[in-house]
């Protein structure tokens, strides 16, 4: 695994260690409303002299507009090149702090304190930064690798279920695409495992060696985006209606059962294997409820896919459970045909 | 020399064919009022079926706000990873296009067609993009390289006397800091040269092997900023200052004439090649006048040059002419004396 990961209850003794030897110009904090009271007293004993910049939560703000703000603040504290950015928070929170230090004077250095279980096994290792533009998720964005990321199973005690159940849903689709025994033991266990500390080892794990073979997403990483085209579509949809926004990992359960059915219908996938998948799921998961009009609405936000080649649209599908092939084309209406059998699952 | 850069009477050709061979998904062209009626038709015979994206000319439409245009742009036009971008034009359309395929999708490519002689010897060379962020220039960027340069010096055939002169600033520096041969030479022909081409090649060259020896300015590459930490905190501060606004290289100029005066006193330069570089300056270009109260506030701006560390300025300075040292340390009271040296000459 990476070894700039560190993973465990002694993540933030770790942090403090780093930052001492590193020897940095200056410190600043990247908060929301939620982790300044829930996570940053956590911290605070083991952070040197720092600022804060406080944000406000959610994926409505992941946007340039926050970043200007963000710069703006970095600009009064006078920070450089040598300075480093501590980002505190969920995945929006690491995403755009990540992305405001790879731009600001072209570079500084930034860390990731992931709290969420979402962002402990999805958006803290990869180096994919970004901004929302215009409802479209992630569509502004650099690659730029943190100096290190802290992960502490501390902060999951400050989570609902409803976010414990988001990133479990990257997790499950680690196992989808890359380990199939482990799916075979865990899905009678599901959420009552005693184990998160090592689900996410294994979970980071995975993503890590996934992303060290292709640092830039020109093929094999695209494995990682299985679940991830009807799944950004739907997440993006849903996003300014009001009452039914989506948490991500609860998008991706939506695209992961979409696309196993797609992988079904191309012959890779057998039956068998869509019903497990689909069970598992459906206990996990609420029905998210979409009528036909929906459908089509959601299938045309698939076709601004970052992965997409022009007018194709590129998926990631199962050949088994444990095992994933990437850049398979698929149409608007075999999307909508997989929306309407989730639909009326 | 880098084998990306192509320069001379043929390089629209060299265009042409390499656009063809790399059967790009869709090709786009970033104008401004100005390329579009004096430098695109020029190359629209060489360009394949594409689209055209116009922007206002002017530094003070280098924003975020102008990036967000171009990136909705990119979006209609549904451009993705395999699309181009071709910057046409001077400075600002080659930084701008740059950072805006740099993040649209996390990257699409771009190739530079600079239509300014301060583009063509300068901003084409090193892949630094960006945008200025609330007055302070190039705040905001990335470091990204493009897929090829195209510089055909027809273009500078369009441009008016005072733009040949702001592009003969960086020349000027290229030879300050590396080929005191060719200053020696060219400072008795100066502006009457008929060798455009050749100049133009020369200085590609030194600033190509400056960037390659260090690619994302961890030391080394630094010898460029020589007359640039003076130089850029005068064009900021006369940049919303209306009649009074510098172009690049004439600010460089004043930046150059100051940042010599400060390696005479740092006993690194002697006075006699001060004398020299300060009578062929004050022979090219025209004199700034700048009040002691200007001053006080000018030398503010440097403190928020990117190449500082913490509340240390950091400046590039001339050991002889042809060869600069980076990283001397300078104060605000040396910022103001060597502007006062300027005002008063």
């Amino acid at each position: 695994m990476n070894e700039t990961i560190t993973i465990g209850s002694d993540a933030l003794q770790q942090l403090k260690d780093m930052l001492l030897n590193r020897a940095f110009s200056k410190v600043a904090v990247l908060v929301d409303e939620n982790t300044l009271v829930h996570c940053y007293p956590l911290v605070k004993p083991y952070l040197p002299e720092h600022h804060l910049i406080q944000i406000q939560s959610g994926e409505a703000h992941k946007t340039l507009q926050t970043c200007e703000y963000i710069w703006q603040r970095m600009t009064e504290l006078n920070l450089d090149r040598w300075s480093v950015l501590v980002n505190l928070g969920g995945g929006v929170i690491g995403d755009m702090g990540g992305f405001c230090t790879a731009l600001f004077k072209r570079g500084l250095y930034f860390v990731q304190v992931p709290t969420t279980m979402l962002a402990q096994v999805d958006a803290s290792v990869g180096g994919k930064t970004g901004v929302d533009f215009h409802g479209l998720k992630n569509h502004i964005g650099v690659y730029k690798e943190p100096v290190a990321v802290f992960i502490n199973p501390v902060f999951l005690q400050t989570l609902p279920q409803r976010e414990i159940k988001s990133g479990y849903a990257e997790i499950i689709k680690h196992w989808l695409i890359a380990d199939g025994e482990m799916f075979e033991t865990q899905r009678h266990i599901g959420l009552f495992t005693e184990n998160w500390d090592e689900l996410i080892r294994h979970s980071v794990a995975i993503k890590s060696a996934v992303v060290e073979a292709d640092p830039l997403e020109g093929g094999y990483r695209k494995v990682l985006n299985f679940g991830h085209t009807i799944g950004h579509a739907v997440e993006s949809f849903l996003m300014d209606k009001p009452g039914r926004e989506l948490l991500h990992g609860e998008a991706i359960a939506v695209g992961m059962l979409c696309e196993a059915y797609l992988s079904v219908k191309k012959e890779l996938l057998s039956k068998e294997s869509l019903d497990k998948i689909e069970i598992f799921l459906i206990s996990v998961y609420e029905k998210v409820p979409l009528t036909e009009d929906e459908i089509q609405t959601i299938s045309q936000f698939a076709l601004q896919d970052k992965k997409n080649t022009g007018a194709t649209i590129n998926c990631t599908l199962l050949q088994r459970i444990g095992s994933a092939v990437y850049d398979q084309p698929i149409t608007l209406p075999e999307i909508q045909e997989a929306l309407r059998y989730y639909a009326l699952l």
